[in-house]
């Protein structure tokens, strides 16, 4: 089989799962999706705004007629999913997933479907809502998807998976699955680590209110509350599954920030100042590449004054 | 005297002072401005792109036919901000300023103008970006702006600046100096010290390059860069300033981190879970107090696609 996929099954239908499906009708022309959710609510939800072409009572239900299915479930439950459809999935049908770890979510699959070809996926997408009603078809637009398939996975396979990606509006990139371990430990899983941490330290303070804590965000801690708004159940399912890689940056963060403490309690205001100024020129980068929006503040104050 | 001030003195025009000249400019009918900067670069520019009705020479010059002047410099250098302007301050000019920390303000102005009313002010709110291009007219809007006057300040000179930051659009509130260093080391000051050392980790690894921290960061990390591209010189000046309540609270978060980290050692996905359900409740008032924007990513996917 070649050609693009028509029939896309998508098993969890939350933000992802539910952009994968509105971005696949959107995008692929003549394509059909099946979705399915472990949750009751999630399904008739699902069912009420037209989430996907028909939302299938049963994982195998939803992968029975699919050429590909996209597995959108937190990261510790997907050799639990895989395990569901085993008995229904097309022997030609392909899996990918969108988990944010890969080297446990490649073992998982790994067991769960012996026999299929499995092209595991990570699309570095995402907002810091979840549920059925979040997902939009345009998640995907100019966001990397990075592709970690193991080396027996046929060449071919990788390839149309890689075209699925890119129909609905992602850059794909290739990646060892302990590399990519390591790339989203800093740039992702560590950073959500820190968010957590800092709005938990602040709800817990006595001499400093939760209300002043809130009034007065906008000096720097409401960027941290966006993050750490992000769902429960897949950041613990990300920390456990990316362990060793989330603890050895965490050690480097930890020794970088006693080191400015240093600084702080030694009043150096040259180390601090130095440190202050090599950050702005990744900022510039980031901007320069196109993975943010340049607009000070978010572009905050323009939506202000309209709204 | 009493009335709005008509005369308002801006020294520093950086993104705070520009601003400052500007909603002046833009919202007191009638008013007129005065700017100065210690860098001959930053006046010829504000003279070119019109930040105030006047630019002068010298601090003396600026604040020679003043009613309020509003000192716009980093913390650090208030102290000589002041001295700078004494001879020739009117005696019944106001003096009033922007710093991010207060207690170290408050005495080093009432050091430097012992025979001055001064109303120290802290409107918060900024974005990343610096220098007299940055500032714009709607900067205070339906932000808060807390004023900290020393007992001994008249009640009158505290209720003309209340309404001066209240034309600019801001909201006022009132607190004790060490309060509110208290309240900001951790809405404000903690926030940006992570938010510089993680992007300074980020910037060290060997195994994982710069190229792809820059290229991945939309999981998380650019969120963190925004506020690490904040003018160096201020940040230095507020930890330097500010020392004591931000090591406290630093010491707090780092109890805190250690203890998720513990958590994630020991595979205790239940102590993870429970952390970050926590931390959504806070987002949630954020956004229902119009402190951020509810818009998923900040809304910079809405812009991505009109772009």
């Amino acid at each position: 089989m070649s050609g693009p996929f028509q029939r896309v099954a998508v098993i969890g239908l939350g933000l992802l799962g539910g952009s994968v499906s509105r971005a696949v009708l959107a995008h692929i022309p003549g394509a059909v999706t099946t979705g399915y959710d472990a949750d009751p609510a999630v399904r008739a939800r699902a069912r009420e705004i037209g989430l996907a072409t028909t939302i299938a009572e049963t994982p195998g239900e939803a992968v029975r007629e699919a050429d590909l299915v996209v597995l959108c479930v937190p990261v510790g439950a997907m050799g639990a999913a895989g395990a569901a459809i085993a008995v229904d999935l097309p022997a030609d049908a392909i899996v990918t997933d969108v988990g944010s770890s890969k080297a446990s979510v490649v073992r998982a699959l790994a067991e769960a479907l012996p026999n299929h070809a499995v092209v595991p996926a990570h699309p570095v997408a995402g907002t810091e809502q979840s549920g059925p009603d979040s997902g939009f078809a345009t998640l995907f637009h100019n966001r990397w998807c990075i592709l970690t398939p193991p080396a027996k996975v046929d060449p071919d396979d990788v390839q149309r998976v890689s075209q699925f990606w890119e129909a609905l509006g992602a850059k794909i990139e290739m990646m060892e699955a302990g590399h990519h371990d390591r790339v989203l430990a800093v740039t992702s899983h560590l950073p959500h680590l820190i968010a957590y941490t800092i709005v938990g330290t602040a709800s817990d303070l006595e001499e400093v209110t939760q209300s002043e804590v809130i009034k007065y965000s906008a000096g720097g801690f409401r960027d941290f509350t966006r993050i750490a708004a992000s769902d429960p159940t897949m950041w613990r399912d990300v920390f456990l599954s990316n362990r060793d890689a989330v603890l050895e940056m965490l050690q480097r963060f930890t020794e970088d920030l006693t080191e400015l403490q240093k600084a702080i309690r030694k009043r150096d205001g040259d180390a601090l100042f130095d440190q202050f100024t090599r950050t702005r020129a990744i900022r510039r980068s980031i901007i320069e590449q196109g993975q943010d929006d340049a607009r000070p503040d978010f572009g905050r104050g323009d939506h202000n004054d309209k709204g």
